[in-house]
């Protein structure tokens, strides 16, 4: 899983104008910079402010900035990722270019048992034997699948056609723009962490692009990735 | 492909309702229908009314209605469906269920090779032998995959791990609800049809299930359709 | 305040079976319904699924159901109700016709004190002197503002120009639709309850519209509203 | 009308970046940064892939970009601004603070008087008397309405009580963020111009606002700018 930050306009100041109109009316931006000393006293406000926005659910100023990610992950987590309505994506497309032959397989880290009931599944580690199937099998399977997909191309059909028969492991790439109040969502869902309001099950895979981001978000955002993490990790 | 409308509440009245909350004000619902003793008068006025809004894009009204289809597709076409956000998706899950070993070959009449340069791609027929390859390649990629499927669970891996190795061919279902609005620009996009305003250049499996959607919808809002394709097929 | 249900197509059955998609996949509408035979087993069963599904936030299966309203309310509280995003507007247009000369006075039954910091304001009754200027000040600002308006439309002056001497409390209508996961959303804003998750500090006049849209979703969706009050009146 | 450009992450490069994933792949941003080296060759080509992006309806590599805009105008405005859903707003809130008295009088040079059918409005200038009922009208009105609500206030009745009998030509302030794929759609209906593919018929007044955005939109991004015109001002 590969995720870099290509692009982004996010600061916990952004977060900061965008409240303090509703209470400050018509003051522009700089003017609010202005008045800000960035003193003690003004950081412990600042904090107070993101910290009560975020635990009444107001929403609305989270919104005022972006962040654009390059990721690079397999197909089966690029599902699951479109599924969040609120960001913008432009992926790879098999339509367009001949996909490569690099393909997701399990390392032996990753926890191949499920155990529970649905919906509030856990994983334990897999044995020995059901860690080298995995690696075999994945393996094969992307070997085996590729060639059929060069057998096609080769044979001059069009590749819309001959990528039908890629597996879900297969690499793509894509760049996805969201904003801080919609990354918390997509956090809150994708990520699971002790102190949060509302239980998450996250397929380990798309948890680890989501935890790529967060830590990009936490240094562009500290004030707001705090008071996210302090109010149950609940997007507002 | 199989599509199957579910649910809907989604007549040509609606879309008149809505438009003359504007013009008409307090009016409720029952009260227009007294009005309205459907005269061949009433039909025709009906009939300008949508086709006004619709050539100059007052797309508002379009959208107090609801379909909610049931689709079963492969999963590449799902990847394209699931990019339009104006719409609301639950799909099987291959990480609660083992999924069937139901996947989609090519029929001889697929064109198979295309011509054209990228973004305005043709397709033409494919020779026997082309054809031959890719119901042979398909299906065999497919068996291949399942096996390795099926060694895995057999193995007790859990199923979202097994799972992908899993070709882009096999078979899902989802149901999808949207409004007229939102159901008009898929269509735009994802069928190709003389007379668009807009080029379009669909993968032929998914204007497969946009046909069918297309049927319903023009069954359901005969008037409202009639209006789409005389105005380029452009959703307002 | 007048809220009226137009037009629905909203079930808890709705939410059951776009959720059993994930679980049980191919199975149709239909097919469901007919191995339903809705005994109280099965109640017990759907009524514990809609539970977990609104208590661990799988929000999509409350999506595929539509409820359309008529609204009758003054300029106030529709400028509030249009920055909920997820639901589709229609309203009188004070461009394309003549506003009526009809506005809203508050009750006496209307708290017109605040207290409390902001954010967190609570409101007492006013007193016999507050509650008589209140409705004398209102009653007089809207018919020097309506008188104004008449005379520039007597002028010839376009509807859309002498328009903005009208006051917030004159009433529109529109037609709003959107689904159960919205409606929560702004039910969880838009009331202030006991037993609510999170505080909301609505306006009262939006809260009145809230709760008779509430109560025309408590009939069509027994079974969904009542986890949403069970589980802190939070939209999943 | 006051606009202001407070933040941005928008260049024509973003869509480049975009788009050319689809058709290279897992090239990051700066390796098709070092790629390019910016001869005339590569702008010639970039001005026509975002061209045809553009004709095409290729709508989403316009969206990894970010624009915020403090906007000052009367709430008639924003009520209509406020209806463009792909967008996200803080607006001073007469509930947290007392608004003060500035309001918007039409200018001498406003047009007045309405000629044509419903949905195709023009508008022609007033005559000297016209001018002078609206704007002795505009203002009496509006001194009345301030009156009350100072009244009001001074009794100790709550701000959103007395906000009530404002008239819709008082001003506000708002922060708006979009991209720019909706702020072309912003501009396609809410500016009028030669060579639209589409009629409009904006009111006067949110015209004034979307000109002061594009002014800035194409200084931002000049060939996105350039292309939206040259297609007939439609949003992808």
């Amino acid at each position: 899983m590969t995720v870099e930050l290509v692009r982004s306009s996010a600061h916990d100041s952004d977060v900061l104008f965008a409240a303090r109109v509703s209470t400050l009316g018509e003051q522009t931006l700089e003017q609010s910079q202005l008045d800000g000393s960035a003193s003690e006293v003004d950081e412990k406000r600042d904090r107070g402010l993101i910290n009560y926005l975020m635990r009444d659910r107001h929403g609305s100023p989270f919104e005022h900035n972006s962040m654009t990610f390059y990721v690079r992950a397999p197909i089966f987590v690029f599902r699951e990722f479109m599924r969040h309505r609120i960001a913008s994506y432009n992926e790879e497309s098999g339509r367009y270019r001949e996909l490569g032959p690099v393909f997701y397989v399990p390392s032996a880290e990753r926890n191949l048992v499920q155990v529970g009931k649905p919906g509030a599944y856990d994983f334990l580690p897999g044995s020995a034997e059901q860690t080298a199937l995995v690696q075999q099998q994945t393996r094969a399977a992307a070997i085996h699948a590729y060639e059929a997909y060069q057998r096609m191309l080769e044979a001059g059909v069009a590749r819309e056609v001959a990528r039908i028969v890629l597996p879900l492991n297969i690499y793509s790439s894509m760049y996805v723009t969201l904003n801080a109040r919609s990354l918390m969502n997509f956090l809150s869902l994708r990520t699971k962490r002790e102190g949060s309001s509302f239980p998450s099950f996250p397929q380990r895979e798309i948890e680890m692009c989501a935890e790529q981001m967060e830590a990009h978000f936490e240094q562009l955002m500290p004030l707001t990735h705090a008071a996210f993490n302090q109010n149950g990790r609940v997007s507002p």
